[in-house]
């Protein structure tokens, strides 16, 4: 994992953080017009157990206030308690300005990180081959760095926008007369470089969708284990081509279940829409 | 709650929501290329039980992408599984278009309102009179609307963002030689039109901070439940006007406990940066 | 295509539009101060026979500077010299604020649709049944505009951006050992919802590219007409699932030599980056 | 040309490169996650003869991705087919993100040039001394560029935007009794420091407009070759002071037939609306 | 003055407006939490007596409020103490959202139209004919709005940006052997679309610009009323094409000196940069 | 003063100076073209006696241009005529491109510090302990410049948005039968973390809010000099813990009497929106 690329592009990531500054700072910090500056050096501590991903972006954060990097861990290392993930020096009203900005998307990536790995895990060490894949239950304004997160912890990122895979969803399908009518006229008309989800919520749906042998996904959309058990192996003997992906109130308790039932992928909203920081201290030292 | 005037501004949430869907678009929906577009009508249901925030937000969001409000619940409103909170008229493919954006705020800010409204009626219910107050552990982008929600609630915003109070943390004072040259430096050096606050880890710092008189607030951060019941009394004996603050790892199970020593309030970052998403779906009616 | 819906995000459009008026009025239209200001018809005019696009842009343009449409044709509609495209009615002052920013954009996507529109029917005329697609050889700041053009014209859009399908091309495979591994460390670390496709500019790599039937398609790069006839069915020997793409120096003098080559797409850069304006005048009533 | 000083504004294009990335990855290149990066060496390739513009502009761009250039030619120089005209060393993955993006840019200013120069030679070539003007018929957006790709090639960049002159159109005079009524009025109303022009389309006109002495430059817009030779003679005997300019429908063909009637300017739509893009590639090095 | 056409671009006065309420309303406006909102009447009070500039921009605001104008005067319009400006009827929380917004624009225009305003209306009462024009030494951001207040007060605006005229300056010369050769380069290299004007600060310059008859206007900078009046009538008599200008320390009680040496043109930095606010007041109607 | 830290943040000074270059560089400068270019040294030169603000600012500026500093003065520097304020070596383009911007703003800021700074020199050589404090009658976009300004001139910037303190003035008041109403229910409503100051402008109620003991300051609003000496000492006796303001047409005419009326601060909207320009000017050397 820490030898991944940075694939985030550096001049969207500075604009972001100048944002979030303005955001914190409408006019100035003014907690430090009495503080007498000077160079400090600054740790960020670990005060869990988990994933760290936001590194690549406190580095740039750091470097936009003319914070020296000193040492630092990398995007998707496994840290515990007391782990120094990050030291920084600079000036101490810089290292005030920055610290809950950059405290605040490291926590929170890292939350979705160590969440989305734990499932992974989980899945892994019942020995069965699922992919965990986010949605578009993201938290507005962060896509990009939460679908980046659940991609470092080796999650799927699914669909990126509106604008990367056709979806047909219920609401979607109550402008055709059938399903498979929706599926045909839409790879009439969508470019080919693009695939087709279509997601369905009962038996007959699924049947209909898979023998038109066009969407490249299926989603059982809260759909029960048990339907879902009995109706992957059927589906799968309809098309070969098509992967199954189950969605829909799938927990770290259920997923197990899930993922026993032959789907492909399991996508989740909850490892982007519910999410508990991860526990992050920033340290001056004296 | 329901009859509370709409305080954000309207042009700024205007143009958040125009970033957010350029996010879920950079180019288009590609979906909804193949769909015969039609005007129909769409809900909002709810499928939890809480409190609703974003509404104000969403009425604004339909409005802009031309769709007409038939009615809608109000901010603060308490709504409980099966709810409609929100019908609203217009074309397909622009309901298509902001559904995700809509419902993803509106999920974020609702779970944000139904956790610290459920804080605030635990702490009723148990005759006590403290308040609960977020902090600026947000999320990047969102504070405004997280700072919002907190407050259709009934949480306290506490400090908006760096320029609105003087927030003396462990950090700053590693700049003085003391708590009190801290203090007094600072009362001198700021505005007298913004209030002052000082955080301290320990009995000593706070009887140090308390004897100044400066501060109009001291928080007591990470200390026990014992340690706070004991020292508060001392505090409130050496001064009068400041308001005391407990804060870190405070959570339902142990807020009870603090809220019964005597603190005037309660700072929480979880109500802010570990919410869990209220449950919502939009229906296209056939 | 005129009853295709407007997919492009008006709010998006909005703020592109509002960009070009200040581009083109950095200060103020110094040459209206002049003027006595009244309500005014205008007309926009043809002056080209071949499709129009831009309309639904144009009507935005309008709206927001309060002028009010009388009637206009739609996206995708074909007209001849002298036609009237668009009829609007608003204060002189507004209207000559706006004319060029309109005309610009009508001019350029029109002369886009006009050429790929020529080209698709050139290829129906001879009985082939190849795809036009573009490239992301487009103008910087007007992909989206241009994609659409070519979209209402009946091409394909093909890749939109670096994040929406993946793409292998000599610069990338110096980076691996062979072919075969580029193909199959890529297969295993991108997300299953992005198509992969590989640029190939010999046969050899074309063979070893369709044995590892990883690519949804591979595209022939500066391939001769020659070569390519005599590849493709050598190629859709080995895979029946990818899809065959020729590219590179194709203009309407060897586009049918291509298409009858057998390939399933041919992609053009010209289409987007070497355009012809579509004559187009702006009349206003006396 | 080459020794000419960078007169754009070095953070306004920076402002657009960033946008042009954003364009190009909405959320990040798909295609380099799975390359293992390394420091590389990239060439930008001529395959065409011509004027290169855009160099300023791709420096700057590379200096924002971390890339260090290690040669270029200059703005306004001449290259033939195979020319390296810059060569640049950085990450495999920010070559790759910046490559179409700066290809994009220098091969549509590289067209502008190229066409602008060769009229300009042309004209040299037959012993003529009319300046050859671009138009304010530019792409939207990138007007700042294309203009200075005019002017390098040794055009006149004509009026910036509608802030710069005063260019009385049909359209405009409709709301005056007369040429003359519309050319006093302006004349007593506009800022002195901003030159008056007027357009005309006949010769009734353009004599009027001559009489009154008032503008700077009288436009015959879309006037024949003849009428134009016939015509500029006796213009010119009623005002020294007043340069006219030809324009409409100007093209390589008839041009020196429009230059020989002793016109002093003629102004082409074409040289910024109509460019066939330079072809350049960028290879990196093994 | 009354019947001029609002020449500001609507969609970059509402990009403005918007920003200023962000620059008043980080978060929200806190004082109107408590308020029982209600519909009232506000209207704007004059407690000056002079020339009101900016009306058009309040409109503005006020309707992107959904406030509704009641009554108003126009821009440019003479005011005194006590007179209604302008009279809107809309939302409590709306009205004061947005008031200190509008006044403060209001009164600063105001305060520029009054001050050219009186300037022109001396000089004219002393029978002389001296245009009156601004500098570029206006406030940043708001110089659009700054000069327009000038122009609507019949003052000249001078060179709105550094794209719109050539300015040679003591500064530029220093590159030059000679004014001479300064002004012969320039011509030969700018377009012939825009003015060039030369600042001197001697005699032996001002005559050496006079005799290339390039410029069309000479600026005297920072000479005394002596040596302008000497030096005109010699200057007139060497070029009768060039205007000359009259720049540097001059107030309203030297004003009248400077106007009679025979300069065309006063360009006077305090009529932007130095201003009294317009006393302005809202009241909203109990 | 000169050792206060710089509290503006960087990023959000850099994003300004970027617009305020292009607002003076729409396309670029076109003055330079003509210009061969070289390294020179520039100096900014005072020609006033007063207080230097802006050099952190102008830091910036030259910075992203690319120019280096020699030597400044700091921010609070006291200066006479004369003297060389700041120093710096870079491109003649360069310096050129950013003088006007950099000295508008200095100038500006200059002129308010220098205006604030006599005010305070003049109540202390009075013996006198009243603070000097802005309002929010500040000029737009320029507010945290100005409040910036007033704050190194030794001034109290008071509230800087609307967002950081409660303010209730006549227009609030309206929405309540009394002021201990709204006071009442202000205090009740409203943030504990935010001061609450109430304007009034008579005796009664400036009598009625004090009794209430909520606000942390009572504004008397144009009242006068008798009026104000009368109130203050019955007010003090009423609560020792509110603050008393004196605002409204107080000038350096008047302020010793209101500033010796016992009043703790007294605010005004001239050091803001009513200010002379200091005059500096940039000289290049030979």
């Amino acid at each position: 994992m820490s030898n991944m690329i940075n694939v985030l592009v550096t001049t969207s990531v500075e604009a972001d953080i100048k944002e979030w500054l303005n955001e914190d700072n409408p006019f100035w910090d003014i907690s430090i017009t009495s503080i007498p500056d000077q160079i400090k050096t600054a740790k960020i501590i670990s005060k869990n157990s988990g994933m760290i991903v936001g590194i690549d972006i406190a580095k740039i954060a750091f470097r936009l206030l003319n914070c020296k990097l000193v040492e630092s861990i990398s995007d998707g290392d496994l840290v515990k308690s007391g782990d120094v993930i990050l030291k920084v020096e600079g000036k101490l009203s810089e290292l005030l300005l920055v610290e809950r900005v950059i405290l605040n998307i490291l926590s929170h990536l890292s939350g979705i990180a160590t969440k989305t790995n734990k499932l992974i895990n989980l899945i892994k060490s019942n020995n069965l081959d699922v992919k965990i894949a986010a949605t578009r239950k993201t938290l507005p304004g962060l896509r990009k760095y939460q679908k980046y997160a659940v991609s470092i912890a080796g999650g799927d990122t699914h669909r990126l926008s509106l604008s990367d895979m056709v979806m047909l969803k219920d609401n979607h399908l109550s402008a055709f007369s059938s399903i498979t009518e929706a599926l045909q006229v839409t790879q009439s008309k969508v470019s080919v470089y693009h695939k087709i989800e279509i997601e369905v919520t009962n038996r007959n749906d699924a049947i209909e969708a898979a023998r038109t042998n066009i969407p490249d996904f299926i989603m059982l959309d809260n759909m029960s284990v048990e339907e879902t058990k009995t109706l992957i192996p059927e589906l799968k003997k309809i098309s070969e081509k098509i992967l199954f992906e189950a969605s829909g109130n799938i927990t770290s308790e259920n997923i197990i279940d899930y993922a026993s039932s032959g789907v492909d992928i399991i996508s989740m909203g909850n490892i982007t829409h519910s999410v508990e920081a991860f526990d992050l201290s920033m340290i001056i030292e004296k």
